[in-house]
């Protein structure tokens, strides 16, 4: 339910059997190349590599009984493969190396999902930014009104976490190397071409090579989870921030409306942000997700035992969660319906207190600022208690009223008046997108 | 893989399906049984409550627009029942009412498989006790020979958290709540009649009634979660200790052997403790899905926006693993091959060192425990140096030839001799094992 | 800063360092009134038993050595009671013995004032109760207006939850065990006496006696610290409520004023919800901490080689956690400012169709429910679109119009009559808290 | 007890204090330099900016008001700073400004000696690697005994570890950024000078320059975050391999010895990974400490409630168990104790099976892979039975025995030629140490 169809089915687990396949057909091939075992295996082997041959049902009973999928999965290659080429099936190679190896492929082709759906994020919001660069709303802090911002700056923010999230991602998933050590990592059963052989293999697989095999040193894995984290929480604090703006008193953005869409199974008029519910939803599972591979670094020695085990699902996890969320914003934001008369009439709430900062500001040269900020507070004081327009209780305060006009004290609580650096920030945020 | 097969079963999609049905043809039934709808309702729904005419995948896209697989669910159901009940179906609920009556019910059902296997487990460790008694091995701190414990005192410990965590899970077993409270927890749609449907309704799954609803009142579903770590983690203590007596080094005892059981993919003398790693893996996975449950307390007001959402995939997977984990441990430890005489021989290791405290102990009275306790180290590090027995260093230490005679100082190395209180913490495990 | 200064003083280092003294005198104690050591012994120990002579600071260099602090700390117990009593200092313990036994008396102490603050908080739950059984509010759900309650209801649902989590922590806090094993738990250099000893040594400290030494079975520290979260988690949900409600958009209740409480650095008319804010924040990091305790659970053999370990400053920040959580929310609650006028003009900000609902409740019986529920739906969506009430575009409705009067529709829409089993459920919150 | 002294005293309150400070000095000094405030200013207060004059449990009571230091801090520094330069304290700044900026401070003065710290990690891990390029020992997978490696290998797996958490922390420590966006981010307060002070402001610190406020777009704190936590993991793997290298059975390798150091409060024998067991405790809370930092980027609107404030503490922590941990584990790497005689007898301990492997490879060619492979495991199942040599039993098996002479199977049973790639690794590792 959390993710998107395509998503789930580049990780799958008959997408993780595919690339276990795919594994085993490049290092036959790697060696082959190498002339290390005899011409024609790798070409018998990927005649039968095709995940439809190996349900996934079978092979996890299979895997209790040695501990992992590869060791059924390679007994039934081999039977498949036929006698000629049996004997070459995973020559030289661990189960680790495969399950590695798979795994840094189904990451590969999930993340390539990823990253086009954090294209489509960013260009949501860079439309937004640009689209609303003077809209001006209440910009609000620890959920109460501060000052007043555009709903450009604050697509900028969320373009900014978006582009901030793809680089990430990018550094990683360009980057996700091939596994081959062997039993022990040294790659001994293949003599002194083991190291050629893992270059190799990379190659055919798109994958970057390695300085040594990495069996026990899984910073890779966690530099991956730890983006796709990050990646989720880029999203979270979007969808959040619409979830807000969508509270029945706020009303100024909604997820796009469709039939059917946010509905309760009871109520008539409710519209329920069932977007964020689900992306918030996925970020919980997310980040405590991340800090298994975190807590499953100190692999033993030369293979561990239980903490690399504990990578396979939370990292399919994580790739679905945080593509669920990628997608969802990224349709949330690119069709935002936005209610522009809402933001006004929130930015009326306070009735002008909202911009009493800048009443300081403007009294502060002349009374001080401590004595200006003083006389605003009462102000602000008699306003919450009267009901009376903020502007009115300070024209008529002797002090500030010595001051400034009404003329000046209207001018002063003009929203858009007091937007200082937003639209160089908005600027800065789109020139990061184009040149990104 | 990670889980058993009768474990999947009771919380697979399908399970989490019948389980929502279960809840809907019970609430119909107690509206009937309080003449709140009309007779024949909660019979027309049950003729239809069979999972397999909900397809979880299609359910699964459903809830998507509406944020939870009940809106699709009910729709589903009205089409099936027919005009004359269609309208009774769901009558008074909301969404989140099914669903925590659901997972409460999913919860009841896999917990009841999970106690049987803690019985099965406190069975096996009980029995371990009882047959070694008297079987004596290095007690080992920080990864260090220690002093001399029996494998009974070893199983004693496993026994006493075994039946902790059962009765924990037990705890919160037995007490899993109905949810019933409507749009916003008043039951308004029900009248004044709500909290007798809510208490009939509990009455006709088994479940436990309610003081009031606790859409966003987690404790119950937190307790839950916490009770499947905690049981998690006894299990993941068992199996991490029979990895480490597994050692090729140490070689003490070792999970049952099968046919392929723990075999490597490339090394013929291998014999890999599968069980352990799995179990280490799910208990690091379960650990980490705890704390979701945790952080996601906080649910806003009268329905949650994603703290609520973010249980049901944990909460489920908080089963499978924990249930799996306890099989497994049942499983090792039940047939546990222990080999006695790998234990006497490593209580040799430390040529004799290992009870140099007792050492200590004997020469205090006389020499005063600091000099007493200087002696020994000196005859300690001797031994380490020399490799001949502590015993000879000892008998040659002026100081402490002094005071004790060689057959003196061959009692006081005795392993045998120096076991405390082991006995009487075998039978009071056992004691609470039979009283329990 | 996230906590009071009681409980500090009772989780500080220099009431560790108290409470391990208190574990060497009681051990003393125990043996002394079995004959097992001089008499005097306990007197004397007791004499130098006093914190302040052995700063933590330094006592946390010598640990770096030993790798924890009482082996310093028995070093310097040593030297301070003099040689006649120094040799039977820690006589026949481990380091975790008093360590343990030390935490279960912080946990002991510091967990008393917790649920006097529990109390405080039940209380200022269920005078909200009694006090508000009438107040009606909006319910909200997904963060959207749902149905009316009161604001009884809501408190009961915090009231309940505070029940439960003081129970949860009182089932626990009561049972909190001494520890004493000895170097591999078998209590050895005890000779015959050591199970006898562990009972007086419980009884003098007035914690729970043990069926066997718990070096290795931490379940009691989990269910512990399972306990703290799910106390923490209740009292982010009440705090987190309060900070919704006081949205400026909303601002039905508030957190009680003082001066310079809640003030912006910059902002002279914020009123920022800082009780939620450091609650919220208190709660993420105690749900990630009650974490580290379930993934430590798997400690090595008969002493832990870093599970163990890592409790000590979880634990201790769990507790201050906790206490700042239950202090802060326990204030606000009791002082809560409540704005009936909020509550009743934001009752009236959906025109009426929060009542919707209800109306396809009265339809049904004449119309069938879907019938009715289409038209009530086309209702609240003409009243969203024409900003006119929802009563009147009900009336104007020729098919609900035939069915029903202004004055049927009029009584409909109060949300007054609409609050089923509310006060039912408030009542048994108060039952429920006067029968605790 | 789980980090350094130099560590300690630029995390500790007094250093977020100075930083804070230091933070409002830049401002001050950025608005002068554009002319925006009275020269002198900053002057004026960098001349009362000192740590020491503001107390921190004082600014820490005052925060529970305001809800953070800063509010009091500025309060304080106005007192001190005297009324002609009072007003401009902090002008434009809200309180996350400074905060974010001292963050930022803190971790970059942190993160410098933690970099130097890895730098020598690094420096040992390659004097292992270059030192016992050419020392067989055992290589171990799932506890067991796999093949034969070099220590350098081992040492190689470390180097690169390290060189790659050493990478990830340079590249998130060199580009921690200023914060400075005033009430709302939009720097309003600041006319339109805002962004070029910002960018003033971050070149007096050496911080790098931002785009736009980072208020509630978390990425570069996660980043950090998730940085600590990868070298954290970096630690614990070395830390970890060392301590089961140290188990009284292995005995291969030791933490460094000190008078005093791993000493048992009880057994003169004992000489404990001290050091391990707090990395492993470190980096057990380190973990979940990350996953604080994930979970709270959802900050709400332009300021959280609640998930900025949970980094504070956080963040802190992280920065001091990650140094604790590198700083340890460098010691243990650069003065790690080897027993090479351990390590040649261990070789011995499966009586030749660990080479079992390449038996099969060495038949393979002749019999087939199939029959060569149960031959031989046919010979090692022998060999365990018996306790004969590995080579006995295969030179006496018909099969094998015609095929391999006694000469033929000692050269293949020599741990010293199947290291495979060994070497070709250890250069690469080195050279990736002496290229970066």
């Amino acid at each position: 339910m959390l993710t998107t169809d395509a998503l789930y089915a580049r990780t799958s687990d008959e997408a993780w059997v595919q690339a276990m396949l795919d594994a085993e057909v490049a290092l036959a091939w790697a060696q082959e190349a190498l002339s290390a075992i005899p011409p024609g295996t790798a070409r018998a082997l990927k005649a039968v590599s095709d995940a439809r041959r190996f349900p996934p049902t079978e092979l996890a009973r299979g895997s209790r009984l040695g501990g992992n999928p590869v060791i059924p999965l390679v007994a039934a290659l081999r039977q498949e493969v036929g006698p000629g080429s049996a004997d070459w099936v995973h020559h030289g190679a661990t189960s680790q190396d495969i399950l590695d190896t798979a795994a840094m492929l189904v990451a590969a082709r999930a993340t390539e999902l990823i990253d086009q759906q954090l294209a489509s994020l960013c260009a949501g919001c860079a439309a937004l930014c640009d689209r609303h660069r003077s809209t001006v709303m209440v910009g609000r802090t620890l959920l109460q009104h501060a000052l007043p911002i555009t709903l450009g700056l604050k697509a900028a923010g969320w373009l900014m976490a978006a582009l901030e999230g793809r680089a990430a991602l990018g550094r990683v998933r360009t980057r996700l190397p091939v596994q081959l050590g062997g039993a022990a990592g040294t790659l001994a059963a293949l003599g002194d071409r083991g190291a050629e052989v893992a270059g190799a293999m990379a190659e055919a697989l798109g994958l970057a090579a390695t300085t040594l095999p990495w069996h026990t040193n899984r910073t890779v894995v966690v530099e991956l989870g730890a983006a796709l984290g990050l990646v989720s929480g880029v999203g979270a604090k979007i969808a959040w921030d619409v979830a807000l703006l969508m509270q029945t008193e706020v009303g100024e953005a909604f997820e796009p409306a469709a039939p059917g869409r946010g509905g309760s199974s009871t109520l008539p008029h409710k519209r329920n942000p069932v977007g964020a519910a689900a992306v918030s939803s996925a970020h919980r599972q997310a980040s405590a997700l991340v800090s298994v591979l975190f807590a499953s670094m100190a692999n033993e020695h030369e293979r561990a035992l239980g903490g690399w085990q504990a990578e396979w699902e939370t990292l399919t996890t994580l790739l679905r969660l945080t593509g669920g969320i990628v997608a969802t914003v990224s349709e949330t934001v690119g069709s935002l319906e936005v209610d522009t008369t809402a933001m006004a009439r929130n930015l009326e709430r306070t009735g002008g207190a909202l911009l009493a900062e800048r009443v300081v500001g403007a009294l502060a040269p002349t009374l001080g600022r401590e004595r200006a900020r003083g006389a605003v507070e009462e102000a602000v004081a008699r306003t919450g208690a009267s009901g009376r327009p903020f502007a009115r209780e300070l024209a008529e305060d002797p002090l500030i009223g010595a001051e400034l006009t009404e003329a000046e004290l209207a001018a002063l609580l003009d929203p858009a008046g007091y937007l200082g650096s937003a639209s160089v920030f908005v600027e800065r945020a789109l020139a990061a997108y184009h040149g990104s």
